[in-house]
């Protein structure tokens, strides 16, 4: 079976069985169990467990193989010493994929540990099964209402088709919280773990070729193989980004990230030079993570990094132009056209030089319209960030906003400043595909993100 | 009257006068009356307009000199070729301050402008009375249920003891939006506009002897008297910190602070160098502003730089480790009766080395507790980061956080991840004075405030 056909399996199964279920509401066992059926799996769950008869109102059964149907998925939380019995029963029950969710293999730095491992892959690559962990969290496919995870919530989150790859399970619990928390739908989640046969490259390939997936999110500690991953990234940008978050940067920390998941991290340098040779965009923090991923998401590629801001109020405008200056973008110099359309519509008080201080305008759409229009159309601008503090007397602003976006091709995000709630505002604005930030200096680490991605799109396509 | 009894007096009013107050709910001058009512303060409001005998319920003025009594601070919305005939009725009516809130002053360049500011010093100067502005949105003391300004919302943010002095009344908003959406209370807020009687210094020193401000946060674009700021910064950051955000770093956003607020602002790198000569302690962005806030408002600075990372989930402990390192701390390294401590407590599978994966133990209070205590009583460790994804296998660490934090001096932060709701946790936590932050590196650029702080004080004291 080719990956895709196999991985569409894993991510969209029939049926699931989870071996080593258990009654204890504080074990992982009870867990992945409920969590399935809590958060609305639509397919089969067959609880293992040979000591119980019924679980969360499910027949359970005492060993995978008395199972009546296929069973496309397993979930394993026995401990290592029993993982390669199980696994043996999966391969004969012809299952897709498994997910061992125990430690104890080659993260624990012990030869009994990684020869475990490396025995349960010389069985998986023989029986034509993805091993998902070991030492995981598990998956998440949000489009198919599976939480195969014994963390409960991640089944909830807003759908969406942004997709995670995360080596660490507990960071995909960090990972789509920065996306959620920031209005970004999430698709398909994974945390590779020890990845024994199932590896950053083929889940890019994978998502690569997923329609459901417009931005891949990779959390990496370490690799074994960068190359392989490089070869499936550059394939990949130049249809979706990818973003990387690279964890176990300094010597001390990567010394963690081996007993961790059995991974060296590496001089964080030479990971950063990898990521980008392959056009992936590389991020520092979390907030950054999301602020690039919901410009990606909802924006275009730029076509070069000239940037225009027009702000209500001066000194956002400022801490734009003072973060753009810092990512490499420069300050777009209006032609004399766009100065006198700006002129007839803005006090002489104020300024028409970028960035644009719009002051009252934001209370009259046609104001508002005639500013977007008039520097959208200046063939020195690039990308446009306009910030606002929602009020009464800035009402107008975002309408004439979402109304002129629909008419040009460079790419547009929003400051929404305010002290009282402005999700009505932010709604309407990314419904219409114009990603909002909260800060200036967040807005323009969105469109930062766009301005990296278009230059990615243009030295690949040159490849 | 002194400096500090005359800014009680303007940030404790009795009695406001609004001069050019409007029946129009999109003028200004309607809002900044409207604003005050709805916002609950207290004391005597006179509108003045002499085409107005009721404004939202008030009796109206033609003058300010026509009013009963006494006038504490007066906010004018008049044009700015008015300013100097309003200033000098207030003079007669011994206003102690007066905020002036339109534009047409030094900051549109014109000679016009500079002399009219001109005159307005002198004659401010001359009759005792402290000028807001101009080219401001005016003051807030949360305390006092005073917000004087047009922007409403402001007037209802959360209350605390952080104190906001901004020279862009904007950035006011973002500022205090940063600060309450951490859940971080705000008492004084002032924006000081083209600062033409009350500048940064003067507004620091007053703070520093206001009982109730804690930290003091100042959004500055340009000084023209930096040695000032730094006298009263010196004095100040022995018994509080002074956070500051500089706007117009480059020299093209710097050309805009110009038009904004009438300054130059300057080589970044110079003003960097001179807020941390004088212990104040900069910020790079608005998220970062408010994290440092947040651990210097609740937490003690630090002794030195050495981290101990406690995680229930690995990776967040990577990340944290990996931003520590960035900010120059360094990984404590256990003493032998540390790390036997430990192993007494969790599994032989997991990392005791720092950071300690604490794995499942968050389920008991016994364990969590005797692992806190462990780490903390450790003389290498100075400063700690908990982490933990909010669940009910977690429930019992963040109540054994709460009971050992109180027992330590050394700087405690926790990160909390979760994707359902955790504000209650959040809530205790905070409560306990434990700052809680939703990434693991965002924790950690709390933490390297307090590491600041700790050292900006030792030295300061040495001096």
């Amino acid at each position: 079976m080719d990956l895709v056909s196999q991985l569409n399996y894993i991510f969209n199964p029939s049926s699931i069985a989870v071996i080593g279920a258990s009654s204890n509401p504080q074990k992982p066992g009870y867990l992945c169990t409920s969590n399935l059926v809590n958060d609305g799996f639509k397919g089969i769950v067959y609880p293992v467990n040979p000591s119980l008869s019924v679980l969360s109102g499910l027949k359970t059964y005492s060993s995978i193989l008395d199972t009546p149907g296929e069973v496309d998925l397993a979930i394993s939380v026995v401990p290592a010493e029993q993982a390669v019995s199980v696994l043996q029963d999966c391969v004969k029950k012809h299952v897709k994929g498994i997910i061992f969710v125990s430690a104890g293999f080659s993260e624990t730095g012990s030869e009994i540990g990684s020869n475990l491992q490396n025995e349960l892959k010389e069985i998986a690559n023989k029986g034509g099964i993805k091993i998902i962990g070991p030492n995981t969290m598990g998956l998440i496919n949000t489009k198919a209402n599976l939480n195969a995870t014994f963390s409960p919530g991640l089944g909830l989150c807003k759908i969406g088709n942004v997709s995670v790859v995360s080596q660490s399970g507990g960071m995909c619990v960090y990972l789509v919280n920065a996306l959620i928390d920031n209005n970004i739908g999430v698709g398909k989640v994974i945390g590779l773990g020890n990845r024994c046969n199932l590896d950053f490259d083929e889940m890019v390939e994978y998502l690569n070729r997923d329609d459901e997936t417009e931005v891949i999110v990779l959390y990496i500690e370490g690799l074994s193989n960068p190359r392989k991953l490089m070869d499936a990234a550059i394939k990949t940008v130049k249809k979706k980004p990818v973003i990387v978050f690279k964890g176990g940067r300094s010597e001390e920390s990567s010394a963690a990230t081996k007993s961790h998941t059995g991974s060296l991290a590496g001089k964080y340098e030479y990971y950063k030079a990898a990521f980008r040779q392959s056009g992936m965009i590389p991020v520092d923090t979390l907030t950054e993570l999301a602020d690039v991923t919901k410009a990606l998401l909802l924006q275009p590629p730029a076509q070069s990094n000239r940037l225009a801001v027009l702000s209500l109020q001066a000194g956002p405008g400022i801490i734009a132009a003072d973060k753009a200056r810092e990512y490499g973008m420069s300050l777009a110099v209006f032609s004399q056209d766009t100065k006198k359309r700006l002129r007839e519509k803005i006090s002489p008080l104020l300024s028409i030089e970028n960035p644009v201080d719009m002051a009252w305008t934001g209370s009259s759409i046609d104001t508002s319209r005639e500013i977007l229009h008039a520097v959208l159309a200046d063939e020195n601008v690039d990308v446009v960030i306009v910030s606002f503090i929602s009020f009464d007397l800035s009402r107008e602003l975002p309408k004439a906003l979402i109304e002129v976006a629909a008419t040009t091709k460079k790419p547009i995000v929003a400051c929404v400043g305010s002290l009282s709630s402005v999700e009505d505002t932010i709604d309407a604005l990314e419904e219409a595909g114009i990603p909002t930030y909260p800060f200036p200096d967040r807005a323009c680490t969105g469109l930062a993100g766009l301005v990296k991605y278009g230059s990615i799109r243009e030295s690949i396509a040159d490849c």
